[in-house]
């Protein structure tokens, strides 16, 4: 196993250069990015269909999204509104910068306030690869249960926002919300945190007057 | 990035080969055992918790548990009655036939009727690594949506069953089961299914006899 290491350094280290060009194209353009990340099925293109349709109006918005297989993803974000396109890794359990940056050049970059990159769905492996995106969002799910910031910390811990999704399933499921809000601060002291169902809508203001402002603020 | 593909292609062989000794390991103690594939909060652990702890009186259980971190698992595991041991992978995303061998170490095997290992909580890294069990078992639930199986391919071809937890939940959330069953059948035709909760034990009795049935024909 021991081989294996130097050579992940090095992809890692070629990778983080990557982003950073993707960053410095995103920032010449004047678009703000979001990756989200998340366990399978908690909810990330739900969100990306919210968000698309409800800030259609007033961002110009294009998603990218990254897949093992098929172009699912994609189709629900193209027909919420958005410029959308679908990376599929063919097995990679994560996007990486040089997937973002082939995925960059389909689109035209002058015609985006705001673009969001929907990762595989994976708690784990997507946090060690940087994309060059300006903000992470963890999307959570309150079927997961409470225990997952304690099980995959490394995710947690390097986010800048967290939704809690699947809101209106509380009454339904076994879910201590303070045992999970104490294992997200323990990580991520103070992160700014978003309980919300994409299904019903509530909770999304929130949300969306943060990522207006995160857009404007740029 | 090509530099890579030699160095995995190289670890997956060792480790096809320590799964085999694995495997070898567990026949010659008569030892059946399963391997719980799952997204992270799918219901793996609770899955475990009800097979330990309804079966305890017909057959003699253990319990390996993967992790990133925490015993939660294996505590679990241990409190339904199981002998239980946990893995923590420390980053690593799926447990490999190593990690596998140095667990089976800590456990008294001529004891043992039926193993369960749990893998680490993804749907994408841990079936490209065998560990020597006998079965794999996907764990699926409902709140993670109806269309998993297009895109997560890799893990549902490769599994021998295929529990659908948190049936309970199914009037609560957008859920086509023909959509689900025609994309598992599309790849793993004819795949063992048990849908079930583990939350109001619906399902579990045909699960538990298919199990107790495995380890009697071993």
């Amino acid at each position: 196993m021991t081989q294996r290491v130097p050579v992940i350094e090095r992809i890692l280290g070629a990778n983080d250069r990557l982003a950073a060009d993707n960053r410095a194209r995103l920032d010449a353009a004047g678009v703000f990015s979001l990756n989200f990340l998340a366990s399978p099925g908690a909810g990330k293109t739900s969100l990306v269909e919210q968000t698309v349709s409800r800030l259609a109006g007033r961002l110009r918005l294009a998603v990218i999204d990254g897949d093992i297989a098929t172009s699912i993803d994609a189709d629900r974000a193209a027909a919420a509104g958005a410029t959308a396109v679908q990376i599929n890794t063919g097995g990679e359990c994560h996007l990486d910068a040089v997937m973002l940056q082939g995925a960059l050049e389909q689109l035209d970059l002058s015609a985006i306030d705001l673009l969001i990159v929907e990762n595989v769905g994976n708690l784990i492996c997507p946090a060690n690869f940087a994309l060059g995106t300006h903000k992470s969002i963890l999307v959570a799910s309150i079927p997961e249960g409470d225990d997952k910031p304690y099980k995959y910390p490394g995710t947690y811990r390097g986010v800048d926002a967290l939704v809690i999704n699947k809101i209106d399933l509380l009454p339904y499921v076994k879910f201590d919300m303070d045992y999970f809000r104490r294992g997200v601060a323990a990580l991520n002291p103070g992160l700014v945190t978003f309980p919300l169902s994409c299904r019903t809508g509530e909770g999304l203001e929130a949300w969306l007057d943060w990522v207006t402002a995160c857009v404007r603020m740029k």
